[in-house]
């Protein structure tokens, strides 16, 4: 899996999925910002990292139950333990949310090896523990019921589909209260960079706009607008 | 576009869209609440104005580009610059939040504009920025990606549909945590009227119902409970 | 109606709805979760007991009115007026939110009689009102739009579907964030006693995850963990 | 059951679902066409009949199994055996096609049994036999599981919904390629007479449409129109 | 309205939608074929034709009746018989087959008329007797109820969206049982002369497959298999 | 992947999707018939084979491209062309019909390498084409974009969701009008000689209901039913 560097890492935590989005969409990537996928605590909606990989297919009674639990290669408890640190475990759980894609015993484990945070296109089970736990999980519904009832894994580190988009094992996953967008690995830190730079500009047209300015002829930016903003830049937002 | 003379707005604001979704009724009128549109923010969910209304068709690659946003006239700025103060803009996106019908600084523009809400039966982008501006935001969900990915703007002040309610320019939109209502502009005054007498009738109720009283013979109301209203009424609710 | 005794009614009272699922499971039992439905107010999600039943189906406009309000036996009044305290009513909406299943001062009625809580499997109107009742309502949507357009009451005390799943009359109802699941009557007693044991477990299980342990050989238990578990409990929870 | 005169079942035979529920439309009824129920078989879609009315519920592993259908008062069966010849086995499956509402030897013996048709809002099973059976039957898609893993017959006539229409036990279903219209019992006869009239104006309307006329001044009928159309009633239709 | 040049007609009614997709993809365009938008009767699928557009929004009570079809400048009756010979009537009905779009007696006078077909997102009325029309029209569902039910007309020859893609007055619109593509303008005849190229090719490949020839080196195209199509095309495909 | 021995094949070539889900049902599997996937072609749906599975994932432009294709080893012309003989191409498209999962040229080559048919849970383009060669197709809907456009292939062979059900290589699929089955590779002979049994006493039992004889005592089978159904047996249906 590649390793986002930590300039890339600092930089992504500051700018928006939603700048994020416009940013790839230069690059001709429409396709990046996960569907129906949402922070489970709106308080704790921020993360960053690279993107670990298990994809779920549709439980059968004969082959899945919870006795899987007790072996200690079942993919499911695999991907928990085995998913580095500073990565985000993305599930693809077929959009379904009618059993859970983890539940909170998990969700505790993967903050406690210091793993970034978890993803699901499918629901988390105890959702009232996991809010407590303070960390970003992100999901479509609450889905209390056992795993085995609706889903089986059946492999990691694969390249899945997540809300409706493509999630190769190392790209690099970014979320606030938009939700999740994924950037193709090899692009992250020419998009942090790019993004920095975007988020910049922003604070200063709203600054503006906060004042009283129009948007026309200051967002998007034009050749005047940009000198003013290299101005307030250099006056350190004083403007 | 009608205006909505300064009593009727601040009754409208003091009652709730499900009191005046049985007012409408009354009237014949059904089909008044938006379906799948929420606030932004559960927060700011109160607003009262004239629609003043945006049309979205899906985008297509050749015409819809985020180089249109540079144009002064292009409709998407436009009806941001103009949707007067005290107006709600209501933004028909065909139902679709696969993409932002707008991001935070168009509606910081809008807020600082004075105009009084904004609605889409889509989704908005930068929705934690969105957040922050104690703004009255109704949509269906958080949609990151540009808008051009999926949207673009076809005419401004035409008729639309919006969470797949008839919406004509100059429909007055209240919005809380219920959601959205648009009451037909020749109605406004008049339900405004009924409705805060329903109000009334509804604190009395409650307030009796919260004392123990059952609901038979006292909501909907009788003669009999309509004379012990008028005289709450009279006594101050000190009944 | 059958009654749930007191001790099983505290137990349930303490366990997750998502623990209850998996005790469930083990019975065979794997549709017990509703869909769709969640608590109207995040903060007051804790519910227990038996379900009164209420159906609904789509209502007409020749027999469907607010005058059917008026009479005193209209089933959707008798619902709220006759559901005993301590139960649930249960609402079978057909999973449609566009009219509202019942409003504040229903809920506010039920409150007062006592009623433990009240679930659909549509949406609640004067949503605002009804958050600040403090009192477990759970649904899919808010629904502003007045009963009778969309609605029609049919039965009490009917078997039923809600959310996807079977309600009868007497069944066990338990709310959390997570939603709400039936448990059958008869299995209610030894499911409440079975789910105790499992979350006295989870307590332990997450206290080691906290401190660093693997999910490997503790979650789910094994015979050494389930060892460790009694010392610990011997040693009240110091361990 | 209230029984339609043959007179009124003759007619309504005679005229197309659209045609009625324009009438109805006139009666203030908006909402008699049932949403996402087909025709099985597109050559066989015309039925007339009183509905006998069904229910099912979801379906519970401890209570619903194979093993119900040996008993000779299982409702499921009873419903086959007992609805009336001439009437039409409405059911109410809560719309949901996962598994079967009924199958090709439940509907075989329908059609033994002189029963006008049948209706889910589910699907059926083994559609390939019943296509054969050139036998009205109407649902939303193929559903060829056995109706115990989701269906649970709760009881037989009683109100139901079915595709989002209500059905009394004793109205009048109509079906043709365009679905399903159900009419209120004491409206049969009157709608009946009126949609003849509709009809064979309608017939005059097209043949002029397809002589070149323009709709204008002829569909809907004017004053004018009307008196053309009764010179070519009485010139039998050579006009 | 820009005119189709009638090569280009001829063209385009030889070759298929999925054909023309691909024609489109190499233009950068990915979102030109209606969703959900199939034919009605499944033999008369072929349609070529510019869009004239039509938009419908919800009905609301008090404006939208069946008196309204009375005037002769009523824009749903205006369309049927403004929409030019040669022309395809393409119908924004918001993707709803609540009520109809249209019925058998205005789909009578479009053929009458010289239409080369109509679309539209939502659903048809009268559909057995559309069906013996042999005339191309495309929607999502049978809709038997009146349109004012739902659906109320507000402007013709404007943009619209019509099953999830844009289409401009004067766009090609073609047809097959795949369903219905909208080709810009300006690029009708180019796409045209392309595709008859591209659909050569494919017979060409098509026969060689048949005859037992791997997709591998054929499909797509090598420098190699195209020398072979060229003589295969010199041969009169006697090859 | 295990093959079908061909005693096993045949059977399971003369019995129904219905009748192999009732059997199944006695094993404890309830999720074995695919949602919302028919036959592309109602005159052509009979198909028996071990299912061979390709998976895709939603694409991302910098991916994929038409380019792709030229190349050999690319993932969606290797499946078509290492898909065994008799064996049934099983793809996963994520339930998702905005682009094709394959088109005419490439099922050409599935039926000219002898494979028994192909399954998407997306859906196919050139159906025109694809219906015209009497080969059993099973899709969503028709869906003519190019492939690239929304999915990517990135493996074959492993376990797949196709439907809402789990495909495993090797498993037997058996398809006709009521849609796809899929039976897990160990049970397929004992399943195959169970069916024939069922198939057996239902033409039996249809027999007797056609007669007019009641579904009582007959369907499903009792002791005395069974000893009736020997003879009719050993008579040769003449009973």
């Amino acid at each position: 899996m590649s390793r986002l560097d930590e300039e890339s890492r600092r930089r992504l935590g500051q700018v928006s999925v939603a700048t994020l989005a416009t940013c790839l969409f230069q690059y001709g990537l429409r396709n990046c910002v996960m569907q129906d996928v949402r922070p489970l605590n709106p308080n704790v909606t921020r993360v960053v990292g690279e993107a670990y990989t298990l994809r779920f297919i549709p439980s059968r009674e004969d082959l899945d139950s919870m006795a899987n639990y007790s072996r200690p290669d079942f993919l499911h408890r695999r991907a928990i333990e085995e998913c580095p640190a500073g990565s985000v475990l993305v599930i693809d759980s077929g959009r379904r949310a009618e059993a859970g894609s983890a539940g909170d015993i998990m969700v505790t484990r993967l903050k406690a090896r210091g793993v970034a945070g978890v993803v699901t296109d499918g629901g988390f089970r105890d959702t009232p523990d996991i809010r407590q736990l303070d960390y970003p999980a992100f999901h479509q519904a609450p889905a209390a019921r056992s795993t085995p009832i609706c889903l089986s894994p059946v492999d990691v580190q694969q390249p899945i589909g997540c809300g409706g988009v493509a999630v190769y094992p190392g790209d690099i996953i970014v979320g606030d209260a938009d939700g999740i967008i994924v950037i193709p690995a090899h692009l992250a830190s020419e998009v942090a960079e790019k993004a920095i730079g975007m988020t910049r500009y922003e604070t200063f047209a709203t600054e503006q706009v906060v004042k009283g300015r129009s948007i026309l002829g200051l967002y998007p930016a034009t050749a005047e607008s940009r000198e003013e903003y290299i101005l307030w830049e250099q006056h350190g937002e004083r403007g």
